[in-house]
């Protein structure tokens, strides 16, 4: 585990299962912090605290519950958010400003803080190091399994851990961040140099998943780094090294937020190539990742390939049909814009019955390329999100 | 009924269920024609043929098929196009340049075109004055009901009517015209005439909703005006009456298309004022619109309004969250950004029941205005969807 960070969650009663919903992270030292935010116009009171706040540069605690989103809740909201990271302070024997807060859940209802109030000293107390597993439970909401990664990397000879901790599994379309997730690493670095790090890694990892197409008001993205280690970033090689494993962890994280996605039974990347440009790629991507039609033949194991040609036409930038191949997997299924036949669909069938495989789409027109990962939409989707708030 | 044309439908075997899904329109005499088409860049066969022959500006009939699409069917599935059209031509006894195509159906399949040769005689046979209805029939895929709408109007005293069908259900998110949609009227207009109103009618009516936010490969909207009335369009005035009667026929058949998609319960009107532009407003009525987290809220009749606020927040138009009023029919359950309590739910809930009502969101940033119909998202869509071609 990282270095000098305890973790903690417990049942506040927020949500109403019993189940915890509230959590917390505490370095024990003051940690350089980056962040990224939802771009969704639309954004909830802790998410405009934290903008504020990682100005400074510096945190050392991150506060967080899940059954509330404290969002469309006006200026109580922003109280709350603010007495939500005072209360915690207080407990830890911090000064307010060091601690961020986080909040998802249900949208427009009044955070129901004289809970969280009451639920503080049980929190401060359940802190340990070895609580991440707890806090990972604590900010889900109708994700299925905690999701919790963590990475080694070396500097100079010294190890440094990275350990990340999301939760989805609704409104994710991420556009600068996913719904929650936390990174914190025991490397030193100033958050000058962490801000375009989490930024590039997000974008690479959050932002190319989808499992609704929906973006939410909540997505926040932190990275934590309190330097226990020893290791530290002093150059861009240094920079480097940092990058690649705060990139697998991140895309770790992504992949199990699309594969725990609402209802999902299926990771799909959609791997597109031969565009034009990469942003093209992406484009078409994107597209064919949030095609309901495409997502509901997932769902039933149908390769319908012609609803991935009619998606991808649909994206608005240039393609000839008669160009296209697609494949499941490694199986040609569409050459040149036409089906390759009964024995090719046969075998994408088989491809299809897999929890996780790769649709690739070559455009055979330049050397573009994107992914994006998504999953099936089934009817327990519908379920779950028809009946969210009863 | 119009006057001058014969309609029929019958079965071809091209569905599996052996219902009617091959249909003819037939002018006693040539008629003036527009058309609109997808504007997807994968276009079916009977789509590339139209836009070459409606250049000529007069045709004498279209003739259908559902079932199948006949798109990204190559070489072959152009020369099945012409082939469909030659004989209904020979069997009409008119030029085959006289005569339009549309297909409807599984994209990415061989156009069964010995069925659809040995179906003719009988196709031609079955042509009737009051045979709408089985032209209705033949088209539909997975819609429930047939959709045919008659407008009468007049000019110079003279009346003329405009007769519409159109069929949806799925992969509905038209981008110049819907699925298909073929409306005929026994006035007098040039095709010069014709093309632009038959252009701003589709903008206003089949390019303002979505079922599913998939945009088909096969959209086609075509008007025939045969000049049987004697009523002759040869003034800007008679240009805005008739432009009005089809901007009714076309509005209606939208409506109907919404109301009959994919699993759909629930017909709910979208619109969206007080923003910068009306460019604006409809950025944000389609968003919405397409967001599936409202539209399963929609059929789990949960007024979920922090939805529609977070979708709305991801339009990438200007908003201002704190100002933003949002009513189901009359009932005003957000002001300024902020939920309008229990009392407010409630009444939401009962409009929620409704098969029909409209959502209204009020951004009080200026004057533009606009709306799009959208339906709820029910299991049945995942089920129709995972399972269509089987």
């Amino acid at each position: 585990m990282c270095q000098g960070y305890k973790f903690g969650g417990v049942a506040a009663g927020l949500k109403k299962n019993g189940q915890k919903d509230l959590a917390l992270i505490f370095s024990e030292v003051s940690a350089s912090v980056a962040g990224v935010f939802t771009r969704n116009r639309v954004q909830a009171a802790p998410v405009l605290l934290d903008r504020q706040r990682i100005k400074t540069g510096m945190v050392q605690a991150v506060i967080v519950n899940s059954g509330n989103a404290n969002c469309c809740t006006g200026v109580q909201g922003v109280q709350d958010a603010l007495y939500m990271a005072r209360m915690a302070a207080s407990g830890l024997g911090i000064a307010e400003e060091q601690v961020l807060v986080a909040s998802t859940g249900v949208i427009g209802e009044p955070l129901p803080i004289a809970k969280i109030e009451a639920a503080m000293p049980d929190l401060i107390r359940a802190l340990r190091t070895d609580g991440a597993t707890h806090f990972a439970r604590a900010i889900m909401t109708t994700d299925t399994v905690p999701k919790i990664v963590t990475r080694q990397g070396q500097v100079d000879g010294i190890p440094f851990m990275i350990t990340g901790i999301a939760k989805g599994a609704g409104m994710i379309r991420p556009d600068m961040a996913t719904m929650l997730s936390f990174a914190v690493s025991d490397i030193a670095a100033s958050s000058v140099a962490l801000q375009p790090m989490l930024k590039a890694a997000s974008d690479r990892s959050f932002n190319r998943i989808t499992i609704d197409g929906d973006t939410s008001t909540n997505d926040t993205a932190l990275l934590l780094a309190n330097g226990l280690s020893g290791a530290v970033i002093s150059s861009p090689a240094h920079c480097a090294i940092f990058q690649s494993v705060l990139d697998d962890v991140l895309m770790t994280l992504a992949k199990q937020l699309v594969k725990d996605g609402e209802g999902a039974t299926k990771l799909v990347e959609i791997a597109v190539k031969g565009a034009l440009t990469d942003k093209d790629a992406y484009q078409i991507a994107d597209t064919v990742a949030n095609s309901n039609l495409l997502k509901t033949a997932l769902f039933g194991e149908d390769a319908n390939w012609g609803r991935i040609l009619a998606a991808a036409g649909r994206a608005g930038v240039p393609l000839q049909p008669d160009k296209v191949d697609i494949c499941f997997d490694k199986v040609l299924m569409v050459k040149d814009g036409m089906g390759c036949g009964q024995a090719a669909e046969r075998e994408a069938t088989r491809v299809l019955k897999k929890p996780q495989f790769e649709i690739t789409i070559d455009l055979k027109l330049g050397a573009g390329a994107a992914s994006v990962f998504t999953c099936d939409f089934s009817i327990d989707y519908v379920k779950i999100n028809a009946d969210y708030r009863s």
